[in-house]
């Protein structure tokens, strides 16, 4: 178990119902005016933001609005969004939607402290000590941003989508209703689920070998949600399936099932090379949804990578599908490098079958991606991650196109 | 899966050594002097104390010392203890040690802001609503209290051991270095595990139905502790098997494997009814180790309450041994209603059988408890916790004698 530092102080406000708690504790906290940060309209037509307005209205709290954040937030709107915060005086940034709201609102939060440019956090130029209070109101569970020292933006310009971390600019409050999720498409709900997913196995795939408490922290999360993905998707108003998942999502990439997994006790455990991979594949096409990305590139980069120590693959398969290798004297058993071959094998085969079955798609193919555009794509991989990256295993430009190739 | 609110900020910092950056980590708090906290001086022998001090006095912090807290710790030293800290303006409190010494300081803390008796916070006559910063170095990984928002006091004038409960007074920073577990007595770690298991279970068995995320979290914790305990029996400076006891126990009494289980958002999942047991007959005879006294009294009280929701007892059963209750066709089936007898007492005979496995008693006659006791110690229940109690399955006097009775 590895030395690491857990600090998640968001205060997680759960249940039906919560956004009427929003203006209350937004005036407890001491602030005054809000920027709302949202997206493409969905919460303008479900009148969720005129009820978040109604509620700060009537607990005293002034805002302004931030409309407009894409899938992929680009960082001109961030831009747009320190300007006025700092024109307008704004104390604090209030995100209602989903991950890419929420990021948009982080990378505002920490932009408006710093006199430079808010893209030199995402290309290593500078370091985040500084952060004006983030809010969430939570609409799509996925990417766990309503709790994360995570934020991804994208740069159209220079096609690149980078992240930035830091505790400083985890959200202070996350209003979390199921119920606003009753609504998402089944596309987004699974390209949710896959995301959530994602997060736990960056983590559970570090390179570190076993911690238990973590591990199986880890495997709960994951079965949670291959339980419940399918129920919402037969029963989209189904509370109690929808609650888990957003939990499980907040939990995916809130670090704490990654503790005692990093090398380095301020880094967040993990390599992250399916997120690096997919980053890339959504910097080249931005409308890749980027739940959809991972659910084409993750198994791949498993099948890749595997062989690197076959006993995580074969936890994971344990604990989350039931599945163990054949023993000596089993039907078919040939060799213990077999037996364990196929059990990885299967389990790998378990998790894209069941990407499959909620809908995501399988090859990059199903985006338009051909052959082709791999070498623009790998160029996006190595401006982003260098020559060499990857924690489980060391990936170089050759084994990033051998895996890109391997989902054509 | 019911609302909840969640909030945890303690900041971990996990690891060996990680005691040296005490005094950076104060400083850097804002904290100029400190009140520590410590024991029966375990801490002043292993040089833990002095090592603590030398890293406050090179990072500029100041500090008096505070010793002599006993196991279940009295409010008397709670009161010395708020003098100390008015008379000599500290602004922060140091427990160094396990639950009792972390305990007093959270009292003593938010005792020093308020003008009446601290008692009054355990009797119910004021509520807490300002603390001063506590900060932990933790040598007993058991109570949890070194995140918890939960304190627990003695009062051995009117014998009472009572509880209070709130987020404002959880640690900001938390030390947890395994190394210092190392010499942790056989017997203390032992009731140390289970105290980290009853904490999980206190919230598992909470009267509420399945909540997937938290039941698995609660699971994968118990079976951690199952895994690490006799590991650490055997050998006491098992690195990774001290540090996975020691962040199961933190997690186990943060809060995160109830959430979803309270039926009010504010308030503690669980119906605590074996800690209500148990501080009763340690309130009755306080050399009783809390963990001690729990491995006699939850398995007793598993036993008599499980008819209420047997469900709960199978998938803890399954989760955590793996138990399955005979199915129509198997050996020995005779009925469905026998099947999930034998399964869930068999539960609950793997969990006495693993309390008694790692040194814990089975009886209160291992504690010179008679049944010519349990009239006076079932005053103290009725004291603490009125004339009905519990979560899963209410509890009058003559259950809690009943359930008593049959750990004689």
């Amino acid at each position: 178990m590895k030395a690491f530092e857990f600090y998640a102080p968001t205060d997680h406000i759960f249940g039906e119902g919560v956004v009427d708690q929003i203006g209350e504790r937004l005036a407890a906290a001491g602030w005054k005016k809000a920027l709302i940060v949202y997206g493409q309209g969905s919460v303008v037509k479900s009148g969720l933001l005129d009820k978040v307005k109604g509620k700060l209205d009537a607990a005293g709290v002034a805002y302004v609005d931030l409309g407009g954040v894409r899938p992929n937030p680009e960082v001109g709107l961030v831009r747009e969004g320190i300007e006025k915060v700092r024109a307008e005086g704004c104390d604090c940034i209030l995100a209602v939607g989903g991950g890419s709201a929420i990021d948009c609102a982080k990378a505002i939060g920490f932009g408006v402290p710093y006199e430079g440019d808010v893209w030199d956090f995402f290309c290593g130029k500078a370091k985040i000590t500084d952060c004006l209070p983030i809010a969430v109101v939570l609409t799509i569970p996925a990417t766990g941003s309503e709790a994360s020292g995570s934020c991804v933006i994208s740069n159209d310009e220079v096609k690149a989508k980078n992240g930035a971390a830091g505790d400083i600019f985890r959200p202070k409050l996350a209003f979390l209703d199921p119920t606003l999720t009753f609504t998402l498409p089944p596309y987004q709900t699974a390209a949710g689920a896959t995301d959530i997913i994602s997060h736990v196995c960056e983590r559970f795939f570090s390179g570190v070998g076993e911690v238990p408490i973590s591990d199986l922290i880890s495997t709960g999360i994951v079965r949670t949600v291959i339980d419940a993905t399918p129920i919402v998707l037969e029963e989209p108003e189904n509370y109690d399936a929808r609650a888990n998942i957003v939990w499980a999502g907040t939990l995916a990439h809130n670090d704490i099932s990654g503790c005692g997994r990093s090398m380095n006790p301020a880094a967040r455990a993990g390599g992250w090379e399916s997120h690096a991979l997919e980053h890339a594949i959504s910097a080249y096409e931005p409308e890749i949804t980027h739940g959809a990305g991972l659910a084409v590139v993750m198994p791949a980069w498993m099948r890749y990578v595997w062989r690197e120590d076959p006993q995580r693959f074969l936890l994971f398969g344990y604990e989350v599908f039931g599945i163990e290798p054949l023993e000596e004297g089993d039907e078919g058993y040939e060799s213990e490098e077999q037996a364990i071959e196929w059990a990885v094998e299967a389990t790998i085969d378990e998790l894209a079958a069941f990407f499959q079955e909620i809908g995501m798609p399988a090859t990059l193919g199903d985006f338009g991606i051909t052959a082709e555009n791999l070498d623009e794509i790998c160029d996006i991989v190595a401006d982003a991650k260098g020559e060499e990256f990857g924690g489980f295993k060391k990936l170089n430009r050759a084994d990033v196109k051998a895996i890109f190739e391997s989902c054509l």
